[in-house]
């Protein structure tokens, strides 16, 4: 426990009762404006904020912007480093190690696949989807009505909207519903990419943190007809300075919040979904350093893996101490009650959902006994046995009547997907060490915590030992290769039955035990979401718009001002500039931790010309989530002062609540804190 | 809570148990030699101990060394800051704010006053102590016999140690007896100090902090017969770089520790203690605040009043946070529980000692009820209002024969320190608007916390409204004149019994149920000390010198490697360098929080000529607490290398225990990281 968070205990109910100015992620149609007038002097008009939203891009489960009137897009370097990837190669077009710089438009890479989208119009169509409903319809009719009625709805618009896409969009949890119609742009270029170690200085180590001093940016261009882009509107370059206290915009995409989840859910996550998912990646990550120290082979084998799963324990820690915070956890129940006295006030929502919280509640009490089962049985511990599962599971519903088969196969295409991704090559042949060295960690752990009887440890180890059944069930097997595993799924039900391959054999007995296990996880989970979907309406039918939608990947706007974080015992400082690159480089040294904080070499080569005092990073107080990165950062004059990469560690319980104490977004895109013209990007 | 403390979970019981190589305040005749060699392939020698004890020095209460064979002394700006203000003036001789150095030795300027002593023998007595025990004594017996002897060592090898002063250490709480011999120097000059700005960095918000850049740091020389002192040892200014994992050793002065308190006292400091400690100060730090929010003058007035407030509640907020730790309290539990086992195992122990932990928590229990009243009737509120109680103190001890006298009263010079205390000046005549501002805030408290009927707010409100009653007790006061003062001292029981100062017709009202109040307490901790002084003996029985004594402000030897601090969700860098300066002060700009971060104007001025890539503070893993401020930080070669000044925010839990993970000390001195030759210091 940091001294600040100590420190604010006195403070925390306060700061933690009601709505603040600065928390939400609004939707356009539905901002603040009067807080936002009150509390900062100034709220955007409609001008302004059709300028913004036009200028900002959807990138797909994140966000980015047009900068230039000639189609010039900004978004993180995380966000675009797949793309950047994807037209690479080796040596000299290496563009993820040795970054990218397009000299002349001529230079520019395409990136087949990159869509990118801009949201041109919102229609609320609630009125018209709920007209749907006739009267003496039961709910589960009155839902299909709704969304025959909505589908209907999309594709007539799409129909009368020539070139553009329109998607049905569902805000709280169904109060509302939209259509929201975009422009996607299919032919876009690389034009910058900074090195790796610039853009992601400080690696995973500095993830979630600030201060911070990566450049985690990337440019791309739009073009159509082969010539760039011109959009309607891009963002100008920032005309004045920003400093501590000004206030910020973000326009973005944020993914996916739990805000509404019951109490009951969250004290669920809280003593047992986390707990448990950490004391699994834990366990995985112990046998991942225990391999990787057994040689350099092996380290380098596991590397990316342990990157992966520390990267998500940082998180999980990140969202778990959220709901371990007493005040605010208190906070989340105090509002819970407040809502449920306002239902239990009204008749028609009483009956409704007045009992949905200890429905959910019971559900919950059902799914705890099957959490650690549920986590020790999916077999990440062998990338073979994983094969075996996946294709078990594959043929055995394909087999069925899709009305009949499991979740996430009853649609032909989920088939496809699972069959694709069966048959594409995986390097496991490479390394059978570690596959058999992880499923026999695995198996301990799963000797360890079950007893004798219990039906799965009897499926797997059958009293032997857990060395000795992962050998013979890896020895031999060929659930590597791509060309068996065809065979088998074209060979249906009997090719299976007849396989005697030791994974698939194995994967034969704790299928049908899986099978079982995900019945009951779906059963529940059938209930939990009745519920929480009854509970949102009545929300809905409470308060209205006067709050919130849960992120649902659709364009939002956040605010707040530039300001220090509190950490460490003290406040950080709400600027780093490039005396902190170096201050950070040189605490450490070039090698420590694999060169984490090893300078960027261009940055070394050009210190000379480097003014170090110019402002790097900055940290503002912004309600924002996963998804809202590459989102572009504006000040009061809709100009451009930055984009969203991360948010400090202690946001992410964001997640569940909104702390604005400690909740701080990040930025990056160097910018002169001295005003000075800077001339339109090319 | 963060990151890297919910990453640390899984470890901390193992990281936890037993004693690590890292831990320990020792004292030189007994040091983890072995361990130190086994785990770093290094341990200093007889030669080197020597060498660095005759370089240190005591402060009284901080730490210092000689660092040049001419008596040049170095220790912390913030150990010599009273000291260098006593030879200060207005304006160009301001030496806090403009800083100073004497360009000859004729400029260095004497500081009367001052006295700093070396270590320069240690002897163990126990055996001869002991022997005053004889045959049939009680245990009150026993104990007077054994102070009686130590007593008489001490002045016998003090009568033979022409020109030292021998001191009596009692250590392991009564487990060894020592006599420690030292010379004191009593010439002692200022050579150099750094501008304030330059030496505290960041003020109170980065004390217990890091990264650090703060220069905190001194220079003084002794002298003897006005010629610079040739001390027998100093430390010669390292001959190579300081690296992350290099060993170093702090030599200094540990004030106070309460590793030794029982389970039951550490549980009532985190449940009772702390929080009621904290409320107290938060309602003044809030009181405090309303006032200076009135006027600039307002402002000005209580500007150092809420900088010593806040001070304290950072750090009474980190202890509190140690003990919040479930991990960290949870072993405390352990090795008490271990101790006790081991002590139940002996009759002897266990009939001096078994009954002694449940006796402590009983006393503890009796003193719960009594916090809270403790705590609101120290009338903090009104500096008159406590120069009252303090008045009427004074007079009805003074008026009883020694013995029947409360504590702190007891001796003669208890009475004429409490006398002179009364007597000198106070400042209070310029803000009464002030004194009764914080009145009426502190009887406000005390009647939304305390009952009608509860004496003390019968006492002192009795029906009426805070502000009334404040109002007609502190208009028409002469508290703060020291004359009316001193003619009530004089005049002794009648005269005060006869006294009309409303201030004093109030503290003669409230007097006797704060003496009632104040016997109750003593009386439990009579009690506890009795205990806490069995468990003592049987713990010193038990383990012996297997473990290290409590710091108890004798010369102690810690030691541990330099390294990087886990803290906002990644690790910090264990080295600073002049670029972080310059990105914290840059980061906040010149006047954020009365320039708070502020480049001290040297470093502005001369910034062309410094090279900023100079490592500035750093960290390591050292046990260390209050008094090692000043410790000088010696490398394997016994070469100075850094001065201790500070710990991080998690260090302060080291009052109660120790963890690795999260201690650290820091240092300042800048020092090049490319080695070259350094000439002797002058």
């Amino acid at each position: 426990m940091s001294f600040s968070r100590a420190a604010s205990v006195l403070t925390a109910l306060l700061a933690l009762s009601g709505l603040h100015a600065d928390e939400g992620m609004w939707t356009f149609d539905n901002l603040p404006l009067a807080k936002i007038q009150a509390k900062y002097g100034f709220a955007p008009d409609a001008k302004w904020l059709e300028h913004v939203r036009l200028a900002s891009l959807n990138f797909g489960g994140a966000s980015g912007s047009f900068i230039s009137k000639d189609g010039l897009v900004v978004t993180n370097h995380h966000v675009g480093r797949g793309w950047v990837q994807s037209v690479s190669g080796p040596g000299a077009k290496d563009y993820i190690k040795l970054g990218f710089l397009a000299k002349t438009r001529a230079e520019e890479i395409k990136i087949p696949g990159l869509v990118i989208r801009t949201l041109m119009a919102m229609e609320n169509v609630s009125d018209k989807v709920q007209a749907a409903v006739k009267p003496g319809m039961d709910a589960k009719a009155a839902t299909e009505a709704r969304q025959l009625a909505f589908e209907a709805l999309r594709t007539d618009l799409e129909k009368r909207s020539t070139g553009l896409e329109v998607r049905a969009v569902t805000l709280y949890q169904g109060g509302e519903y939209w259509l929201y119609t975009s422009k996607a742009h299919k032919d876009v270029r690389l034009v910058m990419a900074p090195e790796m170690q610039a853009a992601m200085f400080g690696g995973d180590f500095d993830n979630f943190t600030y201060p911070r001093h990566s450049l985690d940016m990337t440019f791309f261009r739009v073009y159509e007809n082969d010539k760039p882009y011109q959009p309607l509107h891009h963002l100008a370059w920032a005309s004045s300075p920003l400093n501590a206290g000004d206030l910020t915009f973000v326009v973005g995409h944020p993914g996916r919040t739990q805000r509404q989840e019951t109490f009951a859910q969250m004290k669920y996550q809280r003593d047992v979904g986390f707990p448990v998912r950490i004391a699994t990646s834990e366990a995985r990550k112990k046998a991942l350093y225990e391999y990787g120290k057994q040689s350099a082979e092996h380290e380098r084998q596991v590397r990316t893996a342990i990157t992966n799963v520390e990267n998500g324990l940082k998180a999980t820690y990140g969202y778990w101490a959220g709901l371990k915070d007493a005040e605010a956890f208190a906070e989340l129940e105090r509002k819970e009650q407040e809502l449920r006295a306002k239902v239990a006030k009204d008749s028609k929502l009483q009956a409704e959902a007045g009992q949905s919280w200890a429905k959910i509640e019971e559900a919950l009490k059902q799914q705890k006994p099957l959490a650690k089962d549920a986590s020790l049985l999916n077999t990440r511990g062998s990338v073979q046995l994983m094969r075996a599962l996946s294709l078990v599971r594959l043929i055995e519903e394909s087999a069925k009547p899709a009305a009949q088969r499991m979740k996430g196969y009853q649609k032909d295409e989920d088939l496809a997907k699972a069959k694709a991704s069966l048959e594409r090559p995986v390097r496991v042949s490479e390394n059978p060490a570690m596959d058999t060295f992880l499923l026999v960690r695995n198996l301990e752990e799963l000797k360890a915590e079950l007893a004798p009887e219990h039906p799965f440890r009897k499926a797997l180890l059958d009293g032997k030992e857990p060395a000795e059944v992962a050998k013979s069930l890896l020895e031999g097997t060929k659930m590597a290769d791509p060309a068996l595993v065809k065979q088998l799924i074209e060979g249906g039900v009997s090719a299976l039955a007849a396989c005697s391959d030791p994974a698939v054999v194995a994967a034969r007995k704790i299928s049908p035990l899986l099978v079982a296990l995900n019945a009951k996880l779906e059963a529940i989970q059938v209930v939990i979401s009745e519920h929480a979907g009854r509970i949102a309406k009545a929300r809905f039918a409470v308060y209205g718009k006067s709050l919130y939608p849960d992120a649902t990947g659709t364009l939002r706007l956040s605010f707040g001002p530039v300001a220090g974080v509190p950490g460490l015992g003290t406040q950080i400082q709400p600027f780093t500039t490039f005396h902190g690159l170096f201050d950070r480089a040189l605490g450490w040294g070039p090698t420590v931790e694999n060169g984490a904080w090893a300078m960027g070499p261009r940055w070394n080569e050009r210190k000379a010309t480097l003014n170090l005092e110019t402002p790097f990073n900055f940290s503002h107080k912004v309600d924002i989530i996963g998804g809202n990165s590459g989102s572009p950062v504006v000040n009061t004059k809709a100009e451009f002062v930055g984009v969203i990469f991360d948010g400090n560690i202690t946001m992410l319980p964001g997640n569940f609540y909104y702390d604005e104490k400690v909740n701080r977004g990040g930025r990056s895109i160097p910018r002169r804190r001295n005003p000075r013209q800077v001339k339109d990007l090319p």
